[in-house]
């Protein structure tokens, strides 16, 4: 494995990034094949459409979003989640604070630092 | 893809799967190289120590767990992350009711009917 995370990541713990615009990300638990990444919300936050060439799973912990995956929105609430295929546009508008867990395959490189 | 979900797999929609000694499972989103898979917990439950070549994170929605990679344990809780290398036996046990999110790659072919 060229990447490989600690066996254990707590939340109180992993590094608290602000990448702006309300939306503040920890990277979890990850290795070559697998990262998760958890993304707080403030309300009225957006996760710009794009995409991607890996798998992605997003699930809602906690808030309502509207989330969507090339031409389809669906609004999500604790429980729900998306699955976004390789190279499909997606994006997630914030209607209630929360978090986000987006999970990818293989990891995202873009997202370690040095 | 041989394996792919819908794109928006709903938590009160999905179907609940009860395996026994206080385990529901529920499959979320997933294709050939992802799978994310909702697990609640009643307390005492246990989640059996085994090991299998798929690379995983669990995390923890809710609930409190005692969650062991290799030779270590450690007490998890909301927000909190474990990450299990292929073949690295591993197993929990639910100290207050709760659930956990297994993530794997690639997808948990076992966990799907035909």
């Amino acid at each position: 494995m060229k990447f490989e995370s600690e066996r254990f990541v707590l939340g109180d713990v992993a590094e608290k990034e602000d990448v702006g615009g309300g939306v503040v990300r920890q990277i979890m638990g990850h290795n070559d094949d697998l990262m998760l990444v958890r993304v707080r919300f403030a309300e009225g936050a957006i996760g710009y459409t794009h995409a991607h060439p890996h798998s992605q799973v997003a699930y809602v912990e906690s808030g309502v979003f509207d989330f969507t995956v090339g031409e389809e929105t669906k609004t999500l609430k604790t429980g729900d989640c998306a699955y976004v295929p390789p190279d499909v546009e997606h994006g997630a508008v914030c209607k209630e604070s929360g978090v986000l867990l987006d999970i990818f395959s293989p990891v995202r490189e873009d997202f370690l630092k040095d």
